[in-house]
């Protein structure tokens, strides 16, 4: 399926110029044009899925195994190359820009700019395990 | 393969406490006692794999087909969840603090606390494609 609209779709197609990195039956990898840092890679499915529930999970766990891959060839590259986070936004709240999925493969260097920051609380264990159940009740 | 002195190898073994959401023959699914936000959940393989290269490839691709369905789960418990990050730090530079390969599922919402920043850049078409030339050439 591919969604007219969709940019991603367009570069899969071949019919929006990138800067590939890897190709297959079920995933393209290509670089951001707006990258975090240098070597910042997309691995995206080829069919349309805007979110993370609309993707197959067999084309999920490729996009995993392709990132590991791209993680290793990056450390390997001779590009700066530290650490990697790997990354994915899954609707607008969490930062998902465009809606066709894609695992982001984020080169990290010490004084690269980029970084998580958040709030951690410290629930106690009773909190943790109401918690718990709920997302087990619909497992 | 267990290491002695990691905590998530003790979690998996059961030796230290954890309010567990999911388990099979390659993953544990806990939540994190420091979240970032409520329901914070991390995956981790059974074996003990420090890094994102030590990692057997199909135990990775599980790791993300759990954290899908966790996600899925999270938004259908009716815990607040408008969003979801799937996030992995790989390297103490990229922001790993317990060295057991481990998958973060992040519930999101508006106003949540929770960030990710950083200076993105433009490089022109010549750059990206002698980036991904360097990265192409080692995979």
């Amino acid at each position: 399926m591919t969604d007219p609209d969709c940019l991603f779709c367009a570069i899969v197609a071949g019919r929006v110029p990138s800067s590939q990195v890897y190709s297959d039956d079920l995933v393209v990898a290509f670089l951001d044009i707006r990258p975090l840092t240098t070597g910042h890679l997309l691995v995206v499915p080829r069919t349309h899925a805007p979110s993370l529930a609309s993707l197959p999970e067999p084309t999920g766990a490729h996009m995993f195994t392709t990132a590991q891959r791209l993680a290793a060839a990056v450390r390997a590259s001779g590009l700066p190359c530290e650490g990697v986070n790997l990354f994915l936004a899954d609707g607008a709240v969490a930062g998902q820009e465009v809606f066709h999925a894609h695992l982001h493969v984020l080169p990290r260097n010490t004084g690269d700019g980029f970084s998580v920051t958040g709030q951690r609380r410290e629930p106690d264990r009773a909190e943790l395990d109401t918690t718990a159940t709920l997302i087990r009740a619909v497992l």
